[in-house]
């Protein structure tokens, strides 16, 4: 099927699991693939699939599969455009490389769709400028979403957009007109109406910084969702059907999400061999691949708040101490009490929390994307950010919508929790918050990110905290001098802690 | 006054303010000392000191000031031991360079004790190997310490120690057999009993990794305090003379602290200008050096929850931001409950729940500690940590006895919590911890490191935590399988959750 006219729109290297779906979702919107990988078996998988097929049989091949990377580039209309979906870190500069050696050329592009770090795509943008410009898309939605519309996060060269958007915007996950997602799960019925998920983000790592923050934010949002599980189980006594079906419950409203739903789904499943709930079944210990990680120390990094997010990252570190939680059981002794509780009050209370921590999770995610682009000299668009993430990712929820239009409304805000829509969603929902970490405190379930959530709340809105007094300490024993409330701003004293008088209070 | 006899003990490369303290220091005990500084005014500074000179005219120079590396080299006895006290970062490399062209040899020694990253000093043990032995050595207690006694915490080449460790001993701070700090703060009468606060920790980076704790922990003893402190304030109405004779009393007991004992003093002090109580007119806008960050980063690459520490370190940046939350407070309403409380209560409650909040955030440290060493190959024997901290530094405190204590018991200790002297406190005094946070949550006083010590040690003592659902989840979306409580360990089983069916309730 060799074919050497210059008629392929686009590239792949790397046709595992996720770059087949995501050639296959090209094929579906008419787009004409010339695939490569090094294990042939991948690329006959691909050959195999319907969507790869001709529809009419005179026309020509949806995707083709090439023997190495000089035919797969000879097949390619210029400027070439290449995605690469290999795994992250070396493998990409790897075939960086040989598509060099294959004949790239400088206008052609090359796209990581994999799940790079920020920090590479920012290298590799620079280090590749002479030689072909270096572009990076992060695809949010795993297998299902490649195939049938994911989120896209692209960063990259301005100029070299114009040649991905088309394509980018054909094969994204789409919203109608409320923000909704499109459900889209058919080979070859292709979904073409509706927003597209995915905008240009900015330069080199803007792309993959804002997935990493999805993940970040996704992390949270999974916590949260376990915690009031685990609140609804523990303080109700619910099995899990019964909070499953609260959650179908919830999910008609301000917490309909995607994450919702499958956890509302997973509760009502039963183990087929032993009949208990299949939740009971599954061993108490999260993994993790990084992400969550990543944005926690970036924050950190960058000096702001995200203690939801990184709560969320270490609730699934300690979750994975299984052996010594089992001894920290039996030698911890609870000291809890347990009063009359009505379940209509906790159920209420519950909900209300979970909607208010998601709030000021996602306020934390956008206050850190806020500061990534300070630091990294990105202009970003947070309505733009809020709406591709409205369809095709783990987190798209109706709730994305809000913060769209937040955005919308104020370019310039300063935080989620700052917007008339979500301040007087706090206003009226933080009593049910205050009361999950009440009950929570009292009944000894541990909570640390609606923990979390709170203090940031509480943290945020206070216009004086004790740092008055840990700056007095600084000063104290290190000398690190403080600025007064009745001075100017950046005007430094210091105090002789040690020597000076206590005069007698004069008030 | 050249001398070139080489019958100086140890030079100095650096006499700002720590490398000057240090100096003189060591002469005190009676230690000659060979000093460079780039700044001849730094040189002369030191020589004025008393201490510098000779005690009895016929001796020698206690400090001899050297116009170069070279003569300061020319000085010293062999093998020799250079201190270096420049900025961390380059300057570092740049002294380590100019101490090699000025013919330092292989088995001299140089010993960092600046404020350096610990992979730095990792990176720079193994360059500079087949030079000269490059060593670290982590000083705490500012000027007042490096002048009288700091707590010191080395980590180099083994062999290099014994050269070192006279010297260490004698300028260390010192505990009595109680494990408090001896006073000493009188030029020319160092203290010569007691047990000396330093002890040789490892290799390499060992030193300066067990100070990045030191701080990481600093930051969240700071942040416990000021949280009691807003609480008792807000909750009570306390004046902060009020609060700092209360923090004396806290001083006598369990609590017992340089941290408590400066706050109490801070807070009794007033305003020379207005007759205000002085930390109401200090801004609450909290400073930090990175070390609490990296302590933070570190526990997170590792895996290791440390949230305490965490929710610190963002504690003082969410303070930075005096602006946003002005505004905020002027648009995010409160609805919080005040209903009676007692004072007396109130006082014991947040004073138990300082108590356990600490051990805590101690907990956490040591399990950071407890991976790093595993991560870098190093062995720390964690009872002698404990105890070079009794004195010399910031978080010097009673407290560590019983750290000590707990870890000689058993050197293997999972963590802090599970001693029997630590889980014994925690039975007794959560309840106030459990109080503090209620309190907080339902008045709306942020106090993010309180509310994540309680998640932590409920988290830690759970044998069952949501993370199941949480593996349920990641399962559904991204087929990344989850272990079974009925089957073997490490074993991965998979659900396509989406086909199967859901078969009636069998129980």
């Amino acid at each position: 099927m060799l074919n050497t006219n210059q008629n392929c729109n686009i590239g792949f290297v790397g046709l595992g699991v996720m770059g087949k779906s995501l050639a296959l979702n090209l094929a579906d919107h008419g787009y004409r693939v010339a695939g490569f990988d090094l294990d042939t078996h991948k690329i006959q998988d691909v050959l195999n699939t319907e969507a790869a097929e001709r529809i009419d049989p005179s026309a020509e091949a949806r995707i083709i599969g090439c023997s190495d990377m000089k035919e797969m580039l000879s097949h390619l209309v210029k400027p070439r455009v290449i995605v690469v979906l290999v795994p992250a870190g070396k493998p990409v500069d790897a075939v960086c490389q040989s598509l060099i050696e294959a004949g790239l050329e400088a206008d052609d592009i090359v796209v990581d769709c994999g799940n790079s770090q920020w920090t590479d795509t920012i290298r590799r943008e620079a280090e590749y400028k002479e030689k072909f410009k270096f572009f990076g898309t992060a695809v949010s939605g795993g297998e299902v979403g490649a195939r049938f519309g994911p989120s896209l996060m692209p960063g990259g060269d301005a100029n070299s957009w114009k040649y991905l958007q088309p394509m980018w915007e054909a094969v994204a996950a789409k919203v109608d007109k409320n923000g909704k997602p499109i459900e889209s799960n058919t080979p070859g019925k292709p979904v073409t109406e509706g927003e597209p998920c995915t905008a240009y983000l900015g330069p080199n790592g803007a792309g993959h910084y804002v997935k990493m923050v999805h993940n970040g934010i996704e992390y949270a949002d999974m916590q949260l969702i376990c915690e009031a599980y685990h609140l609804l189980r523990s303080l109700l006594g619910y099995e899990p059907e019964e909070i499953g079906k609260l959650f179908e419950k919830w999910n008609q409203g301000v917490l309909n999400s995607y994450l919702v739903e499958i956890s509302a789904d997973i509760l009502q499943q039963y183990d087929q061999k032993t009949g208990a709930p299949l939740v009971d079944m599954i061993l108490d210990s999260a993994g993790q691949k990084g992400t969550g990680r990543w944005t926690s120390i970036s924050a950190t990094q960058m000096g702001v708040p995200a203690g939801i997010i990184s709560e969320s990252v270490y609730a699934r570190a300690l979750s994975t101490l299984t052996g010594e939680r089992e001894l920290a059981a039996g030698k911890l002794t609870a000291d809890v009490e347990s009063g009359e509780i009505a379940a209509e009050d906790v159920e209420k209370a519950i909900e209300e929390a979970l909607y208010c921590a998601k709030i000021c999770a996602y306020a934390q995610g956008f206050q850190i994307m806020r500061a990534a682009q300070k630091e990294y000299d990105w202009t970003f668009n947070f309505s733009d950010i809020a709406k591709i993430w409205r369809g095709g990712c783990i987190i798209r929820a109706s709730f994305l919508q809000k913060i769209a239009d937040a955005f919308d409304e104020n370019h310039e805000l300063e935080n989620l929790l700052l917007s008339d829509y979500f301040a007087d969603a706090m206003a009226k929902k933080q009593t049910g918050l205050r009361k999950a970490v009440v009950l929570a405190a009292q009944s000894g379930i541990p909570t640390p990110s609606f923990f979390s959530a709170l203090a940031y709340f509480d943290g945020y809105r206070s216009d004086v905290l004790p740092a008055n007094l840990l700056q007095a300490q600084r000063d104290y024993f290190g000398a690190h001098t403080y600025e007064r409330v009745d001075a100017e701003p950046g005007q430094k004293f210091h105090t002789f802690w040690q020597e000076e008088g206590r005069p007698e209070r004069k008030a």
